[in-house]
């Protein structure tokens, strides 16, 4: 059976880690007779350096040259993998992107992956040869080489499985599971055996950085099981699967994820022209501000505007909202938030969550500052030294301890 | 008008330099109207610390994931030198083996160019836009990376500008010119203006290190001149060229060389089988020992039997030989050794000039153990000791001083 198997940069990040995953692979080519397809990504901390120099040299850089330097990090990966192979006695065949013809559109950074061929891949495994293909990357119709952006390598994978008409994909990385919240802020967290394409992208868009959210959008649409796991255990990990079955029997909540990096901007009163809103959040997004939770309210005095955004942006964002604003209106700014969130697909069948979410927050004495709430998601921002009791509190409330 | 310039690893070697080249090439633009093609190798370090990872990995493997590694050097300096191009406004385009089409053979770790595709690159010099060449690769007829061994990007830069017609090509590298001798060794050593290709390919093979024998055989081959000069100053460097003209004005000698890693390993009395130098040389050839000043002699007492090698190569000379031989047959080892030459086509029409040699050499009571002629060289092996004494005396002997 064909499995494709994606290996990430920590897995790949020392010369001893290659071999071990050369190790685990050969094992389950003995094992479980599986015709392995890898899919691998730069070694640990060899992308950040290749963007640390392009940032040095020439920062706002995004011609075709960038993409091809970032790309060389999966280039020396795959390579390593497979000599590890044949010192092992395996056939293997390291494969870039126009090799192979993956091809995307031209969208430099960030490119889209429009068609891959899948017929030298059937051929190397018929012939016994494991194909290792470099994560990432593809290439434009002009034969430039493209990279596919933060979680490229995952998108690679999957695409793949999907061509390949394979319905499984393992993800191998450096966390055994998706957990019902992160171990480090929640102690009673425990692994996930199964969880929704809809639940794991909205974990991804809220803080949870285990899987991108634009894999799981792949893998929903062409319906892809992926299977995440650890590459230093044996045990099984999270499925990330499509609901069918009975939703009924889903926990309301499935998890509780969170993003500590929430600045919370405040202004008062805003301008009074109808296209203020508009205008604002245009300029905020052509300066690739990201916007998340916006409220507005009218009061006697005026309306109120308020949002967050992820802390990073946070200069960019008040240097955007300067040249937007007058005089009159005042900005206040709340450093140090965070933004807690629950997420299930059982959310939908049930009533009243939204209220014990918010009972369980007041209980604590937790003031919520912002609040969004979608068909399997709720969130809210509150002050970052709170979070950990936060998470802790709604992690208990939905019974997620087991 | 097009001009082909190669820069060399140390030339790129840090961000720094890559700025620094870059504004050279701007200024080349902008004062000589030219319009460059540039080759790079990969920055001075990455093939070294991408060749030991492979030699830790996996020390024996030649397969095209060796290659495929190797060549993702000249991937980062293409689009780095790319990029400093572009921050000062001057349009570039990095260029990888697969995408300008340097096919190959597919002999791995030393393939050789059969054939460049020009159209593209013709294209982009009309567009304005400075094609930045990936040295030292190529792609076989399978689509594999093929890279083309030591001194490769040099070969690169020849072949491109031999396929565009052009009769220049201009190596840039770290130091000013070819020099009448070492000048860490022979402190009078001076620039040499002009050398022919037969001279240069004999210093090469005699121990100098600024130009590889291939990419010297290929320009020979094309008659593209080569012209050698530093990447860090302006004057001219060393010209490169097809003798041409008088040679009876040439020096009788052009430079003296030195090559102070030789070892000397003697046999006597050896087998008296009509086969045994056809079975010994072809053994030590098997294992990649490449045996350079050979002599032979008849005595009363046996047959005497005397060669160099390589100091590295000194452990697989002896085991090799070990398996040809009997008891009856002494090995005798001298390490320590050096070759000293002295290269010049004026040789050709000089008489006398070996009695010079060995003249110079026994005023100095220096013995000569090994000694090897060509019509355009002299070598000889002595104490490594003696090497400094015997380099500078020769480079006065004929003259060099100017």
């Amino acid at each position: 059976m064909i499995v494709v198997k994606k290996f990430g940069g920590t897995s790949l990040g020392t010369l001893d880690r290659i071999e071990a995953v050369a190790d685990r692979i050969i094992e389950d080519i003995e094992q479980k007779g599986e015709s392995p397809i890898l899919v691998a990504s730069a070694m640990s901390g060899e992308t950040n350096r290749l963007i640390s120099m392009a940032h040095q040299l020439a920062p706002h850089d995004r011609s075709p040259a960038y993409d091809m330097l970032l790309a060389s990090g999966e280039q020396v990966s795959i390579s390593l993998l497979a000599m590890a192979l044949h010192k092992r006695g395996q056939k293997a065949r390291p494969l870039l992107a126009f090799q192979l013809g993956i091809r995307t559109d031209a969208l430099p950074s960030k490119a889209s992956i429009e068609s891959i061929q899948t017929d030298s891949l059937q051929e190397l495994v018929q012939q016994n040869i494991v194909p290792v293909v470099a994560g990432f990357q593809g290439m434009d119709a002009f034969s430039n080489i493209t990279t596919l952006g933060r979680g490229g390598s995952d998108t690679t994978a999957v695409a793949l499985a999907a061509a390949l008409g394979s319905d499984i994909c393992e993800i191998y990385t450096d966390v055994p599971a998706v957990y019902t919240a992160d171990p480090r802020l929640v102690p009673t967290a425990k692994p996930i055996e199964s969880i929704t394409f809809d639940e794991m992208m909205e974990m991804a868009s809220l803080g949870s950085k285990v899987l991108h959210a634009r894999s799981v959008e792949l893998a929903s649409k062409f319906n892809v099981k992926i299977h995440l796991r650890s590459t230093f255990e044996k045990r099984e990990g999270t499925w990330i699967v499509s609901p069918g079955g009975n939703m009924m029997e889903k926990p309301v909540v499935t998890a509780v994820t969170h993003d500590p990096n929430t600045t919370v901007i405040k202004l008062f009163p805003t301008p009074d022209k109808p296209q203020f809103l508009a205008n604002l959040f245009s300029a905020l997004a052509k300066k690739g501000v990201i916007v998340d939770i916006i409220t507005q309210s009218q009061s006697p005095e005026g309306q109120r505007l308020a949002f967050s955004v992820q802390s990073d942006d946070r200069q960019a964002a008040l240097d955007t909202i300067q040249g937007e604003i007058t005089e009159a209106t005042k900005i206040s700014l709340m450093d140090d938030m965070a933004k807690v969130s629950v997420v299930g697909v059982g959310m939908q069948n049930q009533f009243g969550v939204a209220a014990r979410f918010f009972r369980a927050l007041a209980s604590q004495d937790i003031p919520i500052h912002l609040v969004t709430t979608s068909d399997i998601k709720i969130s809210a921002v509150i002050e970052k030294p709170q979070l950990e009791k936060a998470a802790n509190h709604l992690h208990q409330e939905f019974g997620l301890e087991g």
